[in-house]
């Protein structure tokens, strides 16, 4: 019985007393809301945990250069919001990833932890807030309103950087695909039907610079996120920031972190708008889209082998069937998929809620963040596993591609310019019905001679602008 | 170094070998799958990993029952399978949520670790698959493509049978409001501009209905669940499976899990399509739109305290500001939004992988029951604590929202069958612009006598249907 | 100068006066709604429009039966709304699909136009509202909210019939090639990767019977649709609406409209919730997700001619290109995957709409009818132009089927359970790397005679439950 | 019979004969796609329709240039070029807005009217294409899908700028009551309930500078539009295009347009891909977002207006209800919401097509562009009435602000720093029981003095970044 007891602590806040697990460096208000949201069972990402150490510390520094926060007291928050950052205080984060009250939950879970470790360090005993009070000396000067967006801002910056290195590694494996396989010639398809000539290299180039573009998109809209609101607090007036703690606290976080931080012109709008992340969110859902195009294009490249396209191979990676022996699927593009739609549907959350700000604040942002930060994560991790497992082991079946062409009709179109749409399309047509090449009809009917169809029907030719042979049309008015 | 090497097995397959952790349940298919598939970080749902076990053992059962497989063999899988319902294997399940492969990694998973399970209650080491093969005895006469879609819906049917429970309890909390606040009058409000009166009993009898409509539609989608395709193997024309295992294997489903299961009439349909899904997913994004409009009205109704609404109080859950001092939010409603679009993101998911499905399959079902699976825990979870913390425990300031009704203009309406809209608008104008009541002006101006008012100013009379006074109009034909 | 003035007369509101055109109907609510939403240039749907006059024509009866409307006056009406529902004055209503005011403007539309033809029928002059007021008479004891609510229902359920006439036609298309493509054997895929042989019909079955679902679906959400909330007026309440009207005014209208019409049990919950359009929504979302999937079959199937898989052929219905002459597309096919992406968008649209619902009314509701009507109207267009350009032409290469099935290694997975996975497995790389068929190494490796491969290997069984040759298997212990 | 036979000419192709009526500029393929794709009744979009013409132009000038078109015939074809441009041929635009076939039925119905229009300049008769072949010479060196994508880009940008006009002429006008606002204290509110003081004009300051990011976001989105794809032909490589051709062509669409146009770098990536279009439809997706959000904050402001918050006034703009007299609504604002809803799903719509393309090729760019100008279109409508008809309009409740200020709690939040959050929350508590003042709460617990909270408690101070009297609070080193 005593045995049990002394398993905890009581703390106490206007709406009560609650008992806190003894060894828990959390306190009441964090055990409220674990209480409150058992919605997800997820914890917070580690990068908003890690991001909410940055932002305690910058802020006691800030206090303390003001004379506002006692030095001794000030350097046990630094110290603890250090072993925040360093993740050894991770599991001390229970409040859950969807919760209510505007991530408010996050703010006191991280205010609390680094309090009772600050206690801690300053000799006394968890729970003893005359020494370290989560919110007089944790969140001086501060509010969840400022510090959580800024902690927001801090956390995709920080998970952008392995992002942006994998899509540029994904870019460079496209880009050695694009050189490898440019002199592939193969049937180029639009609306699924034979359509003229491209070059497999060609393909990969177009992917390459897709992707390229998706990289620039994502650094534009990472550029606002550098812009913070701390010093906000509360409706984004400020009130109880002095300006010059506004000033250091901005300066300190970004030599802390390293990042080019700066104090946003607006707090107001800073605290109560959210678009920078749907921007954000809307670039990586692009990069979702354009993923699943080309996961979509390998898997209906690679179809087959024996009753599919089957112009290009893609490393197996684990048996595909447990029943068809033998089978191999793509399956590493079928996760790229799938984590588009995820993506994609992360997207739409993302909009909803930011619709739904109100006033001076959106209390919708851990639902934000929860699905912001998992898109960052999934499609990096993604993206990773699909170049190295898929993208860098593509082969091609050359010849194959090289007779689906000799076999197609869409060479005609070479033809069209010497001889005129209409003409070419009764051609075509004889070809399809009769199944026998463009070429001998075209002999047959004599329209062109065998000098002439050679250098037309080069099928290279076709892969670069141009007119086979424009020399034969020219001066001819009467075609034209 | 021998050390070492004892911690490990090898396993072989067509690819080539790799190391198994040697007290791991799962074997090759699972290492690999884990490789390729890093993507979420998250497990199985646990109710999926116990729906495998339900499959399993109804096919061991089957395929012993017709004589093809061994009988020791089917009892080591039974027994094996067995652990795995009751959730005594769960971290054996180690494939990542979001997967490539049309769910074959969830499939030899679970082969992988009751082949093994198996072994051992045989009296095998790990590794023997003589013994029992993961594919071979296991998965005998199954594909992933029939025992992966019918433990989606058995986990679907597990789930609903809570979401239901927490939905009828929140129906019929919604009833005890509705009754206790039938006499509290209060003025309704149409595009947040005041309207006529209403009682509060009867918002929340709106409430309940709309969410008793929910139970319907959400029951209306959960019956398909149980038509289930067990024996369709890989494309749904139930190649190597014997109609009398078909017949067996379903009935041992419905025996074991005690849900009436029965085979569906087109295996090949059942097999490629994922529209029961989707309709179920739309009923829960139905009930999340219609949770969030109800959780919005709360939080406009208790807005203030002192300068918004305040018509009700929420019971207060936690503090609500890291700042402000006495602050109280609605900290639970806020949850029921973020769940919400959380769902309807989810849903949308959910919309793209069923859209994605070709030919005899639809390879994105793993991130549509990932998303399905998690739409049905946190509506439930959200409905549960939103009940107890919330609803159970509002209550109403029925003095405020009487003198609410007494400021309004909008009680003109009542007087419309009596002036005529025309006039009636003028009078509105007046009271609006002289910030004065209607009453008086209607009586100044001689249109009314003191005591018809009485009569039709009732604000309780004017929360049913009705005319005040209508022998007051009727015969009067110059009027209408 | 006095001729310009002719060509207009004044008419008057609280808001002050404005010129409407001397021949309009419509008048000075109109003509504000007119000026205030120039969004979408998009009329309401002729469907919405036919509803009020139906609306207004009961709520005329009704209002003249309980003796609140002079006879002659509610004959006037009465006469008026008939020529509404004729479609004769379509182009009095100009008020666009998008505006704010929760259909106010839609309503006020029908009561302005209705009421000026009523003039004139009581042989008075347009704007002599002294004769018949459009709020007094034409909307007595009505309100937007309970009219236009009814209006949506039956604008739904008169589109309703033609959509599921039209679905039911192509159920019945899908039914006639499944019948006719019975024997049309040809080779499965799962993963657009080789999997077992299945029959064509099979396919078109499975389309049949998801459709068929959907008809069912459609046919559920439609139920709801029968409860109308005429005499709820403005919130929900009934003020102003005597009971004997609200039971008399629904009566009528089903009387006029033929379909069984029920006064809804809430009033307060009809006039405030829109799930029960979210619902119709959300399963015309499913159709044409299920549309889309169909069509990117068919896309699949028919790609090529001769670089594609080629099974099926669909009737050309336009020249493909205009520069590769004889290309032909698949245009029906595609048209309806982007009828299926605007009905699913419309679907979000409509959701976020209906989420947007506030206390006693959804404001919201004309952009949710809009696109609601909008998704009737195209994906019965769209089904129609699909089935008789598409699907009942389609036919089938059946050489080339068959010759696929006998390249493919596919057929190995029969002759598992005669050897067990691991080694089909191996006979089944062995047969892809050497290109050689799967019969000829299992010949050549003793491991089945030609009789037995003969039983076993024939691609019709492979297309029904069931396993070849099982008396090999039966018996024999030591292999499962 | 003869008479009927002159209202038609015959025109033929590979598909058979069709009757086009005689007077009709368009021919037999645009017959084709009427007939085929009868869905929404939407004719393609003005700015469309003058994309072709532009296009046309600048492609008959160049192979003009280049020798390739005779050059009489590239006169005729830029004379009806031009007249398209002009909107003089807009009725004979007849094809539907969603349609199959990627756009090939938008650039022949485009290049058969120009046809026809240049034959009847060059003095022959419709029809008669030997003259001039839609195909051979207006279409000369171009495909579909490049002249689409390139008329899209045109169409996009020419939108645009009225676009950017209305959304600068919106932020002026926020910034405009900004400034009139700037005295104007009241209360600021999070998660509805009340915080702590702020001005007006910061709220429309925020609104302000969140609408000059969407500015800033969607030109960023324009700038790739410039990069276009002329010569790409089928698929991007330039078959049928010489090179001078395609440097010319560029050449004259830029100067024909005025716009800055490009050459893309990469014509196979800019055939086949539309993240370009997503992108800047993503960006719209966020302005619609963003409005909404002011719509929302304005219609809470504004509510009441004896039972709301009745802050601000909006301008009347039409009686808000039919039963209801003197009802004003909210409704530029809710249009403003709908039009924002439209606009996510219209996104939604876009993004699910640009999934969906497929190698060389997006067919589903129809329903794309349909989409997004759609959304351009609305929303520069929508924003040009919401400014003018209400936000210009607006005018603030002075006393009423200030009354609610005075009212509330939340100025303790002031308090705090004095006092520490322990204490300030336990006063606050006091406050909200008691409905007593905090100041007078402070004042007889001996906590400050009178001087002191006269100092602190300053709204006006509170609305900008300070700590107030800070200097009672520095150097008390027991406090914090």
């Amino acid at each position: 019985m005593t045995g049990i007891r002394k398993l905890h602590r009581m703390e106490r806040d206007l709406l009560g007393e609650k008992e806190i697990p003894s060894d828990a460096y959390y306190g009441i208000q964090t055990v409220r809301a674990k209480e409150n949201f058992p919605i997800t069972g997820y914890p917070p990402h580690q990068e908003l945990i890690r991001a909410f150490g940055y932002v305690k510390k910058a802020a006691a520094k800030a206090n303390s250069e003001v004379g506002f926060l006692n030095q001794k007291i000030a350097a046990a928050i630094i110290a603890a919001a250090d072993e925040v950052i360093a993740g050894e205080l991770n599991e001390q984060f229970i409040v859950d990833s969807i919760q209510g009250g505007a991530g408010t939950s996050f703010n006191m879970n991280a205010n609390e932890v680094i309090a009772n470790r600050a206690i801690e360090i300053l000799g006394g005993k968890k729970g003893d807030y005359l020494l370290v009070s989560p919110n007089t000396h944790v969140n001086m000067a501060q509010s969840t309103n400022d510090t959580f967006p800024t902690a927001i801002r801090i956390a995709c910056l920080n998970l952008s950087g392995g992002l942006i290195q994998v899509l540029k590694e994904l870019v460079k494996a496209m880009q050695t695909k694009e050189e490898e396989f440019d002199e592939v010639i193969k049937m180029g398809r639009t609306h699924l039907q034979d359509a003229v000539p491209i070059r497999l290299g060609q393909e990969f180039g177009a992917y390459r610079r897709m992707l390229s573009r998706d990289l620039k998109r994502i650094e534009q809209s990472l550029d606002p996120l550098y812009e913070v609101n701390m010093g906000a607090t509360a409706v984004g007036t400020g009130l109880n920031a002095l300006p010059e703690y506004i000033e250091k606290v901005t300066e300190h976080l970004a030599q802390i972190t390293g990042m080019p931080f700066r104090r946003t012109e607006d707090l107001v709008d800073a605290t109560q708008n959210t678009d920078v992340y749907t921007h954000l969110s809307g670039m990586l859902k692009i990069l979702a889209i354009n993923l699943s195009k080309i996961a979509n294009d390998l898997r209906l490249l690679s179809s087959g082998p024996r009753t599919g396209i089957n112009e290009i191979n893609l490393p197996p990676r684990q048996a595909g069937s447990s029943i068809m022996p033998g089978k191999v699927n793509p399956v590493m593009c079928e996760v790229i998929n799938q984590i588009s739609f995820q993506v994609i549907g992360n997207d739409h959350t993302i909009s909803l809620a930011s619709e739904a700000g109100q006033l001076e604040l959106n209390v919708m942002e851990p639902v934000l963040v929860f699905n912001l930060l998992q898109s960052f994560s999934i499609l990096q991790n993604g993206m990773n596993v699909f170049r190295k497992y898929t993208i860098d082991g593509i082969t091609a079946n050359v010849e194959h591609c090289r007779a689906l062409v000799e076999r197609s009709v869409g060479v005609i179109t070479a033809i069209n310019p010497h001889v005129g749409y209409e003409t070419a399309a009764r051609i075509a047509k004889e070809a399809i019905t009769s199944n026998r090449p463009v070429r001998e009809i075209c002999l047959e009917r004599g329209l062109l001679s065998e000098v002439e169809l050679d250098r037309i029907l080069d099928p290279k030719e076709m892969t670069n602008p141009g007119i086979a042979a424009p020399e034969l049309i020219l001066g001819s008015d009467e075609r034209t």
